[in-house]
C-alpha cells in the first residue's frame, strides 16, 4: 500500500491513497484525514486503507490524476525525527573530512541524532540557502515510519513496529557542524529542514528486498541531472533499522509517527558513487590533496529515488532545487 | 490566563482554562479541543480562551474541581522540544562533575539540543527508573511554547513568538551522558522523557517578571520533602529566551507548539542550592573530594514549583516518584 498527504487544507495535509505506479489517487475514509490520525490508530486505518487500495489497483476506483508538486511530506510534521548513522563507510569519511576520529564504539553502539519535526519538505520543495558559507549538502537515506514502540523493544520484536518506509534528504550544512559539534550537544543549526520522498509504503510493497532490517535496493542521487550514486542500501547497513528500535527505546517510549533515518547510504566500492557531497570531497582530498567538488548553490538541483526489484518507482522521486531566499 | 490538559480521550488530551488559584477548571471551546489545536490557530483560539477565563475568575462560569492527578503535560505530544542550557553556572559545575572543559564559545554561542517530544510526561507521573546503574537525576527549567517562528527571527522580535510559559522536570541519566557526547552526536539515551507542570500560562500572568525574556522568580525544587533549591531564574540567565529564539531559528523555522527549555536553573550562590543532583555532587567533590549524594532511586521523589511576587503558585507544582518497572 502506497499513502501520501496532499497539501492542506490543515497544517497536517490530507491523506490519500496512491496507486501502485504513483499516477493516481483516491481520499482516505473521512474518519482518517491525516497521516497521524492513521497512525494513531493503525489497527483501524490500515484494513480501510487497504481496501480502497486494491480497489483503486483493481480499477474499481478511478482515482483523481496525482500531481507531485502538490504533496507534502508523508508527514508533513512529525512528533519525532530520529536519524540514525548506520552506513560504518560513510562515517568514516565523513568523520575524516573534518578531521575527526570515528567513535571507539563505531561498530557495537549506533550512532543516532534528534531531528526538528514540526517543520518538514515536502518532496518537490525548494531548498532556500541563506548563506553560501553555510556549506549546503543533501544526504540520501531511507527511513522508517514507526507505530507505538514500547520502551525496552528487542530487534527481534521491532518489525512489528514499522508500519511505513519512505526516503529522506537530509539536508545539512556542512560547515556548520564542526563549530557545533564541538560544543557537544550535537547537530543543531546544521541540520535544517528535512525533505521526504512523495510517498510512505507499508513493507509488503518491498517484498523480499526488505529483509532483517533493511531495504535491498539502490538509493539513486542524480545531481544536477547526472548520476552521482546508486549504492547498495542493504548490504554495509552495518545497524538494521531493528538495531536502532532497540537502540533508541533502551530509556525510553516512542509514539506513533515517529520517523527513524538510516543515515546517509555509503558503499565502500568507489564505482558506486555517494550519498552526500561530503563523501566525494573526501574521496577527492585522499586522492588529490584537497576537495574540488563545490557545496550546493542556487540553481542545483537534487532527485532521490529508489526502484524495485521489478523496475517500480516505489517512493516517487525527491527532487528539489537551491534557490537564493 | 492559565491553561492545562487533562488526560485523554484522545492522545492530545483535553484542553481546559483554569482558574488563577488553580482549583477548578472549564472546558475549552469545541473548535479547540486540545493544546496544539488552540496554538495552531492562535489568533482564533486566544480571545476565546481569554473570555471563558474571565468568566471563570469572576465565578460567571462554576467550574469543575481540578484533580491535578488527572493531568496530562499542557502538550501531550509535541512537535518539537528544544532544551538550552543558558545558566553558566550550571554548564561549568556539570563539565567539571564529568571532567570536561566548558566550550570556549561559552558566553557568546548559546548551547541547546533537541528533546524527544513523543511521549511526553504529565506533572504527577512516576518516573520509572529501569537501571540504577543509570545515575537518575532531575533537572527543574522553566519553558516557553511557541507559536510559528520563521527563520531568522532575531531577538528583538522573538517576544511576538512566545504563547505560553510552563516548568519542567528535564530527566537526565548521568550516567549515560559521557558516553553518548563522546560519540559526538549529543544527548539520546540519557534524556528519557520529560515531565511538564500542570498548568501553561500566558506571558501577562506573570506580570513584570516576565521580562527580556527571562522569568525573574524563584524555582523552587523540594527533594524528598526538604527544600533543596530555590534559586533566582532571571538574573543568571546569561541567555534569555529571546537569544535562544535566534539561536534555533538561524536556519529553520519552528511550527506552533515547540516547546523551548531554559536549562538546569543555577545561581552563582551556594546558599540557593540546586536545581540537579549533579551540582550538589559537583561541589561535593570541590569541598570534600567525593560526591556523596547518591542519584535518584524508587521512592524519592521531586517537587518543582515558582510562585509569583503575589505568592500565588503560577504553574502548579510537578510532583513525580521515582518507581521501579
Amino acid at each position: 500500500m502506497k499513502l501520501a498527504s496532499l497539501r492542506g487544507p490543515g497544517r497536517d495535509g490530507t491523506l490519500v491513497v496512491v496507486r501502485r505506479d504513483g499516477a493516481v489517487f483516491t481520499p482516505a475514509p473521512a474518519e482518517f484525514p491525516t497521516m497521524q490520525a492513521a497512525l494513531d490508530r493503525w489497527d483501524e486505518s490500515e484494513p480501510r486503507l487497504r481496501d480502497l487500495a486494491s480497489r483503486l489497483e483493481r480499477g474499481e476506483i478511478p482515482g483523481e490524476p496525482l500531481d507531485p508538486q502538490k504533496l507534502a511530506p508523508p508527514l508533513p510534521r512529525a512528533y519525532e525525527w530520529v536519524d540514525g548513522s548506520a552506513y560504518i563507510n560513510h562515517i568514516i569519511l565523513v568523520r575524516k573530512a573534518r578531521g575527526a576520529e570515528p567513535p571507539e564504539t563505531l561498530r557495537t553502539d549506533p550512532l543516532v541524532y534528534q531531528g526538528g519535526s514540526s517543520v518538514l519538505l515536502g518532496p518537490r520543495e525548494d531548498i532556500v540557502l541563506h548563506d553560501a558559507r553555510w556549506g549546503l549538502d543533501f544526504e540520501a537515506e531511507i527511513c522508517v515510519i514507526l507505530g507505538d514502540v514500547p520502551l525496552g523493544t528487542k530487534k527481534e520484536d521491532a518489525h512489528r513496529h514499522v508500519r511505513l518506509l519512505c526516503l529522506a534528504n537530509d539536508v545539512t550544512l556542512r560547515n556548520l557542524v564542526p563549530g557545533e559539534l564541538a560544543k557537544g550537544f550535537g547537530f543543531f543549526q546544521s541540520k535544517p529542514a528535512t525533505a521526504f520522498s512523495p510517498f510512505a509504503v507499508t513493507p509488503d510493497e518491498l517484498g523480499a528486498s526488505f529483509r532483517d532490517g533493511r531495504v535491498h535496493l539502490k538509493l539513486v542521487s542524480t545531481y544536477n541531472g547526472a548520476l552521482i550514486g546508486d549504492p547498495e542500501a542493504g548490504p554495509e547497513m552495518h545497524f538494521s533499522f531493528f538495531d536502532l528500535v532497540e537502540h533508541i527505546t533502551k530509556t525510553r517510549a516512542f509514539g506513533a509517527g515517529t520517523i527513524l533515518g538510516s543515515g546517509t547510504v555509503s558503499n565502500v566500492d568507489r564505482a558506486r558513487g555517494i550519498s552526500c557531497l561530503a563523501e566525494r570531497r573526501m574521496i577527492e582530498t585522499i586522492d588529490e590533496g584537497a576537495p574540488k567538488t563545490p557545496f550546493m548553490k542556487p540553481g542545483d538541483t537534487i532527485a532521490i529515488e529508489m526502484r524495485g526489484e521489478d523496475g517500480l518507482d516505489i517512493f516517487g522521486r525527491i527532487e528539489q532545487k537551491v534557490v537564493s531566499p
